[in-house]
């Protein structure tokens, strides 16, 4: 395509969603003390010498002649958990501030709490671009905190996780049989790897990988029947039958509850299964804490997410453990 | 912190980076023909109608004249194998399109292939941005590719994939003793999802999940002795000794290759072996395609990125199945 005239918006506003940014909230105050606020992904740093920033605000915005007459303002770098206030501050027309405890501010423009990076601006320069008008700050104050930024790329909010260098990405010869770019075995390894990290707390109660999960089910529901136990545990391919829990039930792992289900009889963790899962419980979340320290919080972050949206999408319908009922009781 | 001339730069460079980017290069061509190119995360969309983008350049880069004379510049989104793309475009002082391919460019701008976005400009305004220059481009033409992009955060590259709603960074009750937040869990839960996918293959051939990691270990490297195989098995839990071998061997899924160890004898895959493993993946790669399309490219390369560098920090010093000979031969 060629010729300025002739883009199409839509696509070109597509082209350049390629280009990722975060989110910021820029605010200030207006001279009769209104507070202005809008969610804008044009922001970038500018000079070091003096320290500048700048953005972009759309001619037609409503608070444009706020933020033209404005001495200040300041700039919000959204975190992860921010998603909700970039929403709303990218509406038009309601009271954007309502409700919201802002933080003190020596310019009287907003400043709101919870964000990644924060720069109150004294207005250096405003200028021509388009639609646009260019506003650039120098930045008088800034303050930062470790939460991981949250993103927009390609038209969606997305989140960011350090690139593992060139293994990340490399070329996967289309021929391999079985590659180490296999998602399979990567989740296999990641998997298996991860549970040997408290396989000898596992050992020391006589746990099989089978029985951990059963006594991991009850610890958050329970009473639970013979068939509800087995939808849960289906899809690992483990057999879990009336002769496989009757097994765990004489080694004092589970305790019959004969009350549940009008009488047809439930499961409950037993004394021995209340205890050992405690246990293993939390040697896994030991081995959980130190990956994710090495890994790093916007990592941890990542990867929880990603994970979550491949089981969304390889999901074969397992009743929902934690949110809704499935027969039991949530365990406090 | 308060007063712009105190801040320190290290600092305030590290506030900055809380803001997630995207990385370009930025291309022009000097009047006696010189091509020079810079790395930038400073880009940003200006204006839809006209279409504009800025960035801007530090006053003291040696591209400096280059850019201020040049009546074009072609900003380059980069894509996430572009990393030594942008590493070369970011030292000084060498021929940094030495043995690069050029797309043809009308403008006589350099135009690098492989992007995830380009935007060929026309210089439109140069502005003062303090110790920076900011350029605003009229952009004349573009084009972009489905490549997930390129990300620079927190002072490295990165990669970002689609946030999954609110659910990726709900806070997590501190007194949960399982939660559906645990990294186990959803370890556990997305690869055994994953197998379920193909698992009647399995069926089909009689294999259980221990089988099958056997085979598809020879599948990539044979033969392997009793104590190799076990070797890289026994962080699955799984209890492969000669017994089990014995037991596949009897199957026809392994057969033993008696020259291997110098007489001690390995293993290869069987008859059955061979063919059922085939059989495995390739419907373990039809679940893998699907469930990659429905997490999208990006996603696919930022999965692989974390479960990799998951597995780095959790590995209990695995040897390296295939890049370094341990044993056997790579199947072809």
């Amino acid at each position: 395509m060629s010729g300025a005239a002739t883009f199409d918006p839509r696509d070109f506003r597509q082209a350049l969603g390629a280009f990722a940014t975060g989110v910021t909230i820029v605010t200030a105050c207006a001279e009769d003390g209104t507070l202005v606020g809008i969610t804008a992904n044009s922001f970038n740093s500018v000079s070091l010498d003096p320290p500048m920033v700048l953005w972009s605000l759309a001619r037609n915005a409503r608070s444009l002649p706020v933020f033209e007459r404005a001495s200040h303002w300041n700039v919000h770098v959204l975190a992860n958990d921010q998603e909700a206030m970039s929403n709303r501050f990218a509406r038009a027309g309601e009271d954007k501030f309502s409700g919201l405890e802002l933080d003190p501010c020596a310019s009287g423009a907003p400043l709101i709490p919870g964000c990644s990076a924060r720069f109150q601006c004294r207005t250096a320069f405003q200028y021509e671009g388009g639609d646009h008008v260019i506003f650039v700050g120098e930045v008088i104050d800034y303050d930062r905190t470790p939460s991981p930024p949250l993103l927009y790329v390609t038209g969606g909010y997305a989140l960011a996780a350090r690139k593992a260098g060139a293994i990340a990405t490399e070329a996967e010869p289309t021929d391999a049989i079985y590659s180490e770019n296999m998602l399979g075995y990567l989740l296999g390894r990641a998997h298996y790897q991860f549970v040997a990290g408290f396989r000898r707390t596992l050992d020391e109660h006589g746990l099989s990988d089978t029985d951990f999960f059963v006594l991991s089910l009850l610890s958050v529901r329970q009473p639970l029947g013979t068939e509800e136990i087995a939808a849960h545990m289906a899809y690992t391919g483990a057999d879990i039958g009336p002769v496989a829990l009757q097994s765990l039930r004489a080694r004092a792992l589970l305790e019959r509850d004969g009350e549940y289900g009008g009488g047809t009889g439930g499961w409950r963790l037993g004394a021995r299964g209340g205890d050992a899962i405690l246990h293993v419980l939390a040697a896994a979340k030991a081995v959980e804490a130190d990956a994710l320290e090495q890994l790093g919080p916007m990592e941890a972050v990542g990867l929880r997410n990603l994970l979550k949206r491949l089981i969304a999408v390889t999901d074969p319908g397992l009743p929902k453990l934690w949110t809704s009922p499935i027969g039991g009781e949530p365990v406090a």
